[in-house]
C-alpha cells in the first residue's frame, strides 16, 4: 500500500486543483466528502472515478462492504490522515473522499425519466437550494432543473444539505430561462407548469394537480422571472395569515410539494 | 446636532459592549439594524431605548414619518456613517440602527394571548430558527416558545431571518423542558400538544387540530426530545416518498403549520 504523505504529489495535487469550482465544472466531476454520503452516492448509482482514503478507513471492519463495492468503481489512492484535513473542505471528513462524475441528462431523456419535477430560478443560497433538494426527493419528485443563474448544484454545501438526495432525483443544470421555454414547447408540451403567485384565485389545497408537472420556485428576494411566471399553466397561492409578506422560498416549495404528495396519497 | 465621530465615545462603547451576547441579555435588549427592520419593530409595539442614526439619515425625506414615530419612543443619538459602518454587524446598515427591550411573557399571559403556538427545542442554526418564526406567523400562529439550549431568539441573524415577524408573535425563551412540561400541566392544560413522529398513525393531512396547539419541532440531527415526545398527546407523520430518511426541521414545521391554516380555511 504506497501511502502519500505530501501535497505536491500529483494526484493530490489534481484532488486540490478540484476544490476550485471553475476546474471541477471544467473536468464534469465533484467531491463528495465522508462515509454517508459516498454511501448515497453508490446507492444511487454514481460514477465514480477515485476514492481517495486514509490507511485507517480502509483497515476497519465497519467500512469492508462500502470499500468492496467501491473497489469495483474507482481507483484507490491512500492518504495520511492530515492530508486528507488538509485537503478537504469539512472539519472532518471521516477518513475518506471521492471524485465523482456530474450526471447529465439530456432534455429528451430527462423527461422521459422525470414526471414530477422542481424547477429553481436564480437560487442562490446553497442551503436553501440542497434543502429544496432534500424536499423534492422527500415529497416523490424526480426531477430538478436549476437554471443558470442558481447556485451550482455540485457545491459542497448544497450536496450536503441534500442529505443524499441528490443521488436519487434526475438533475438537469445550468438552461438558460429561453432555452427552458423552448423546451417545453417541446418535449415537455404535456406537463402543467406551476406557479405560486400572490394573485392566484385558487388557494395551493383547492388545486388539482397533474400527474406530470414542473412546479417553478424563483429566486430569494425577486420570486420568479417575470418571463417563466407569463408562461405557468396554473397558478396558486398559499394563504398568509400574519403579518409577513412572504415566505421563504425554500418553504414554499414544500408547503406546495407535500400539498401535491397528500392530493395523490388521499385518492 | 452633535454628531459622534470616536468610539471612545461612552454611547458608542455601550453599543459595542450590546454587541456582546452576554452582556446584551443581561440588559434585556437587542439590536435592529435597518429601516425596514426598525418599522416592523415599531408597527409591532417594540419598545425602543435608544436610536442610532447618521445625519444623512435623519435629513432624507423619506425618512420623515418613521423618525417622527420613533422620536416619542426614544433618544436620538447622531454619528458619522463611517463609524456606524464600524459598529453594525451588517455591510450595510443604512444609517439606522437601534436598541429595543426583549418582549417578556409570564406563563399566564403568554398563553392567554396565544392559541396556535410552535414550541422549539434546542433549535441550533440561526437561520432555521428565523425561518420557521417567519413561516409560523405566516401560518397564523400567534405564540413561539424556544426552550432552554437553542438559540438565542434575538440573535442578529436570526432576527433578519423573521423578515419582521418576530414583532408580530408573544415569544417566550429560556424555559427548560421541565418547566415548559409543568407549566403546560397548569396553564396550558387544554392545548393539544403535537409531537411529528415517524412511527405516527396518522398523516399531517388526516388529522383533524384543534383551536388551541402546541406544535413541538425538535433539534435539526437529534429531533424532539423523549420527554416532550412522550408528552404529546397527538402524533402524526409527514409521509417520506423517496430515498430520504427526514425533512429539515424549518421544512417539517412549515407542511405542519400550513396543513392546519389550510384545513381552518377550508371550514
Amino acid at each position: 500500500m504506497n501511502i502519500i504523505s505530501s501535497s505536491q504529489n500529483d494526484k493530490i495535487k489534481y484532488l486540490n486543483k478540484l476544490y476550485r469550482s471553475r476546474n471541477r465544472r471544467k473536468e464534469g466531476v465533484f467531491i463528495l466528502e465522508g462515509k454517508r454520503l459516498i454511501e448515497a452516492a453508490l446507492a444511487g448509482g454514481a460514477d465514480f472515478k477515485k476514492v481517495f482514503l486514509t490507511p485507517a478507513f480502509f483497515k476497519s471492519a465497519e467500512n469492508d462492504n462500502l470499500l468492496a463495492d467501491l473497489k469495483l468503481k474507482a481507483e484507490f489512492i491512500y492518504l495520511e490522515e492530515s492530508l486528507l484535513k488538509e485537503t478537504a473542505s469539512t472539519v472532518n471528513p471521516q477518513g475518506i473522499l471521492a471524485v465523482v462524475e456530474e450526471s447529465v441528462f439530456k432534455g429528451d431523456y430527462f423527461y422521459q425519466k422525470a414526471d414530477k419535477i422542481l424547477l429553481l430560478d436564480r437560487i442562490q443560497d446553497p442551503g436553501n437550494m440542497g434543502t429544496m433538494i432534500r424536499t423534492a426527493v422527500a415529497a416523490g419528485f424526480d426531477g430538478i432543473i436549476a437554471l443558470k443563474g442558481s447556485v451550482d448544484i455540485y457545491n459542497q454545501k448544497v450536496i450536503r444539505a441534500t442529505m443524499g438526495g441528490i443521488f436519487s432525483i434526475a438533475i438537469r443544470q445550468k438552461l438558460s430561462q429561453e432555452e427552458f421555454l423552448t423546451e417545453i414547447g417541446k418535449e415537455a408540451a404535456d406537463y402543467e407548469l406551476l406557479a405560486a403567485d400572490i394573485e392566484a384565485e385558487e388557494y395551493h389545497f383547492e388545486h388539482n394537480y397533474s400527474n406530470q408537472l414542473i412546479l417553478m420556485i424563483g429566486n430569494e428576494a425577486n420570486g420568479l422571472d417575470s418571463k417563466l411566471m407569463d408562461a405557468a399553466t396554473s397558478k396558486i397561492k398559499i394563504p398568509l395569515a400574519g403579518e409577513i409578506e412572504s415566505l421563504n422560498a425554500a418553504v414554499a416549495a414544500s408547503v406546495i410539494a407535500f400539498e401535491i404528495l397528500s392530493q395523490q396519497l388521499k385518492l
